[in-house]
């Protein structure tokens, strides 16, 4: 491999210049073999988030950080595979409904899952409330249960991209998150190396998600999209909306309770709508057009994959889920039209109460989150229950509560609330 | 002191925000006790050079640098003080004769100064070419000898400005040297805790100089003046041409070699120059109009002087400098009027051959570098020796050649070279 120097590189980004492939590569193999410095890398970032990247630069990054780590192939299951990944919401619990809903139709779904930091909440935490749940299985346990289940959502191995593990990390406290092209590369390095054949893309849009306007959600969506085609993923995206949560649970057991109740045939409508409609597109892509995605809902086929692949790693899918110690009820402070109930506030709050974690350290409260007692756009009375909150420490509710200060907002007109915005 | 988050004041300066000056002192008194990470200052050194900071900004983070150490006063001195610090350039050696000029007219030079790191030389790596010259004084020494002598060259303290020391390391292996408010800061930091109650600043324009052109180097003269007389500094400047060397002579024991000629009345037209408008700018601001400053190099007095300050530190004046073990002629290519001779090419040139170091770590070689038989503008015949090239270690010829290809060119006309530029 050529050499270069870390300066040089950080030198020609920051003055607005285009890595060769070779620099890229160089970068990410000696960025994830310590040569070049966290401090290094820091600044390359910064430089990548102010200046951008080409196409051609976003492609060569995700190329090195997949080649920096194993790449599963799935080619000898006899299902085909697809999977989905959400850029993270407020009450996101759409894979776990998802996950058998899809592989009740044949497609399995191999799904590398992460945990939550900040205000959104990560799947593998919200698995883990079920007593017995494991997320950590071997290539061989994961690989079984694809076959025998069709469904399996655990945690990423160490060896698959460890570069992007690595400025994940290091992106996280330098203030360094928000770059498309580093988002862009950090998702689909990981999704193309799990080795699933079809892909959809959640891009939430709105207070709630990373891009807080449409036109950078359509950007990142489209620059996602484009790399996993071209990387030979069968790749698309919704656009949906996070300016307020999705259902009526956020918190890890919480958002398990109302999957639950999805599976068994009811939930909160945005909850099904934007499931199915994902399942839809999945299916679509691995070439199931003609199957009605709603009735496995309905009859029980979707919950009864649900328990399998919840047994199949150790998990008891009848177990009573954890409960949080102590409750507050939030009432509404006026009556009318919901016309504001923010997802970043609600978010926020129900990280505050327990339900995410500050440092990647941190444990997660099982129990802790918010019941919502009504939705955007719901009538209310003043003084009605709006908001249950949880947690297992009582001195988290001031904090929590001041995070929904300027949250919600009441008026004389439901503001229409539309869920999936665009398709890519 | 108010906490604040690092990640956060990042975002802010990445979002183009300007940062209050409680959060700058925050971030400086955290980083220099280690609680902000490298990582973390060199994402924020990178958004200071993309977004820039404003003036405000600047004169507290220069502030909040002098704070986080000490800052020393020679208000007891019975002379006046001043100083002259030089952004850089090749075969810049201009201190050395400096220094004892001034102080022959009763004004006291307290100067501290640094060592080299890349394509231009330190003044102290020149002076300990000088057999039992040393730069580290203590404090009363430093004291005795400005009042005894009345001028002193010597290494900073580790007391002064200690989150400049960090910073500087620190943005030297990140790409991010080059932003105008984290140059200003880390200069008139130091400069100002030094203590010296007048400074003219020489700030270089050219291909060896940081300042390319002189509109940046114009806009870094006016941030640091500012900042001088801001604190109570008398603060002036001058903008002087670096597109090619100051002098004949460039490394270390040469450029020793040709400050002595200087001081014998005698030396390169350019280096008297700016030696005497240097030294009549810092008497001005000192308050001394009516001397004739070129009498004291013609007359010995600044030869004393310099002769006393050497001694004073433990050097012998009159002992034989080192010389390199080898040398390497290279002839004109051509014959007219040398139209280019690039002060980078010859820079970089003279680092090769081991006049420089290419990490803090390594050492400098005392006779290696570059004697010039001919300057810009002067009239050359093919054939005709052109520079001496000077090194311990042979093998360095080949590579120190390769940094002159393109930095010399031939033509009909003479340029004409104008070396004070402007003043502020």
């Amino acid at each position: 491999m050529t050499e270069f120097s870390a300066v040089e590189l950080i030198i020609a980004k920051r003055e607005r210049g285009e890595l060769t492939t070779a620099q890229i590569d160089w970068l990410i193999a000696n960025y994830t073999s310590g040569v070049v410095a966290d401090e290094q890398m820091s600044a390359m970032a910064m430089a990548i988030l102010l200046n951008g990247m080409s196409r051609r630069e976003i492609r060569d990054l995700t190329t090195a950080m997949i080649r920096s780590g194993e790449r599963l192939d799935y080619s000898w299951l006899k299902a085909a595979t697809a999977d989905k990944h959400s850029t993270g919401g407020v009450g996101d619990k759409i894979t776990l409904p998802l996950a058998p809903l899809v592989a009740v139709f044949g497609v399995a779904v191999p799904q590398l899952s992460g945990r939550g930091l900040g205000h959104t909440g990560g799947t593998l935490d919200k698995l883990e409330s079920i007593p017995g749940w494991r997320a950590s299985l071997s290539n061989g346990e994961m690989h079984s249960q694809l076959d025998e289940v069709g469904a399996v959502i655990c945690a990423a191995g160490s060896g698959l991209a460890p570069a992007d593990r690595k400025l994940y990390a290091l992106r996280d406290v330098t203030g360094t998150v928000e770059a498309i092209p580093l988002i862009a590369s950090s998702i689909m390095s990981k999704k193309i190396a799990e080795g699933t054949a079809n892909l959809v893309l959640d891009v939430k849009v709105g207070s709630g998600a990373f891009m807080k306007d449409i036109d950078r959600a359509r950007e990142l969506a489209r620059v996602m999209v484009d790399l996993g085609n071209d990387s030979g993923v069968n790749t698309s995206a919704l656009l949906t909306d996070m300016s307020t949560p999705l259902g009526l649970k956020i918190g890890n057991a919480l958002e398990v309770e109302e999957s639950v109740e999805v599976l068994a045939g009811g939930g909160p409508a945005d909850v099904v709508e934007i499931t199915v409609e994902l399942a839809r597109e999945m299916l679509r892509l691995a070439g199931k057009t003609d199957v009605d995605v709603a009735a496995a809902l309905s009859d029980g086929r979707a919950m009864d994959k649900w328990n399998q692949m919840i047994r199949a790693q150790g998990g008891d899918p009848a177990a009573k889920l954890p409960v949080a110690k102590h409750s507050h009820v939030i009432v509404a402070q006026d009556s009318g039209a919901l016309t504001k109930l923010d997802a970043l506030a609600l978010g926020v709050a129900s990280w505050r109460l327990g339900a995410g974690r500050a440092r990647k350290e941190d444990a997660v409260q099982f129990g802790a989150g918010i019941q919502m007692h009504a939705q955007l756009g719901d009538t209310v009375v003043a003084g009605q229950p709006l908001l249950t909150l949880f947690t297992d420490e009582p001195e988290r509710f001031e904090r929590a509560q001041e995070a929904l200060v300027g949250g919600i907002e009441y008026g004389a007109t439901a503001p229409t609330r539309k869920i999936i915005l665009e398709r890519l």
